[in-house]
């Protein structure tokens, strides 16, 4: 697999083009970004943890039947995807309120809720990131009405396995965000699941192991995520 | 009908108690208020404008069959309404982009919409009302999802009645937003349907015949509500 030219770099990754038209490679850098890139910190070992946790929990979920980008892991930092056209949206599902739902709602945070929630967002900076709703997407021209019910349903089995992977861990799955994409007119997971797009608690301690660390200044950002590894790598 | 005590004040209404407990007096104000309250103004014959307006359209959409809380005009600024339990959300639709939708989403204003598009709010001043999506309407037991799908159903049907009705009265109906009670176990359609709470545009010059001459101020604002009550009462 020959790396070619860099075709995107994002906050958090960079993609480059390989000699083969179908795969990309998705390289994770070490930047730490929050509040859509208005603070921003470096972490030696993030890229690392990130990809190898993603390179896990992708196949976790594909052996769910999840279809994912994920190809293979190359290297530490390295992973070869599925080269897609992905869905300007991002599809945040919450099983607890936190984060900007807690703070837009006025639910305080750890509420459980009575049934896992999904919200859209449109991934725009300029406009940081407004919420959805599905006439919204749609009329937008965002997803098409039958990609909204396929976002929605593949959510949700993402989050029942993942929810069980984590608790089997001792972790509580709070929340996640996923993007999507279109491969060969399949509809697939893209991106990446990490500490960066999920919200994990620790059940026992509520502690939490997750961007978070870093996005309210609660230090020990690489120990979460080492933790987070050790967890979603080691036999359940 | 006796007037009873005062039992609730809004921002443009007052809610009496009258000796039928299932039905109450709604008194239109003059006050005219804006982002919330944080622009305040008054405008002597608003209260008769909107009382006259909103007893003749729920009339006309009582009669496309879809219940409202309205049962008489008893004075010009009295309205007689049904008692009932409110729903704490506010459905909006629209049919063109404009105001916190092109705003938020990046729309120019004044793009028409693919197909009217609703969106619900939750009615919640110190959170500014936070939009919301069915998921999020329901978990926060703001309305059940069976009350999520007739909401929109009604929302529909008042649009395609109204937009119909304006259109013969030369003005567009770019957006509104209803509330809805319970009444002995039925949906309804409650608070006003005005120049307040709908955007109505001249369908020549698209001059702002709503409450954005207020909120932008653009003058004129007690001469759109004229020209609006005009061709409301106008025979079609």
């Amino acid at each position: 697999m020959k790396k070619g030219d860099k075709l995107y770099e994002g906050k958090a990754k960079i993609i480059y083009a390989t000699d083969d038209p179908a795969l990309v490679i998705q390289f994770f850098k070490n930047s730490l970004t929050a509040f859509n890139g208005k603070k921003t910190g470096e972490m030696e070992m993030k890229g690392a943890f990130n990809n190898a946790i993603s390179s896990a929990l992708f196949q976790v979920v594909e052996a769910a039947g999840v279809p994912t980008h994920f190809a293979e892991k190359l290297s530490e930092r390295e992973m070869l995807v599925k080269r897609m056209q992905m869905l300007p949206v991002e599809v945040v599902l919450r099983n607890v309120a936190a984060g900007s739902m807690s703070k837009r709602l006025g639910i305080k945070e750890g509420t459980p809720l009575a049934f896992p929630v999904i919200e859209f967002y449109m991934k725009n900076d300029a406009l940081d990131d407004p919420i959805l709703n599905d006439d919204l997407a749609v009329v937008m021209d965002l997803a098409t009405r039958d990609q909204v019910a396929l976002l929605k349903h593949r959510a949700h089995q993402v989050n029942d396995t993942l929810s069980k992977f984590f608790d089997d861990r001792g972790v509580r799955l709070v929340d996640f965000k996923l993007e999507f994409g279109m491969f060969d007119g399949q509809m697939m997971v893209g991106d990446e699941i990490t500490p960066d797009t999920c919200r994990l608690w620790d059940k026992e301690t509520n502690s939490h192991l997750d961007k978070d660390r870093f996005r309210r200044d609660l230090g020990d950002v690489a120990e979460a995520y080492q933790i987070i590894l050790d967890r979603v790598t080691k036999a359940s």
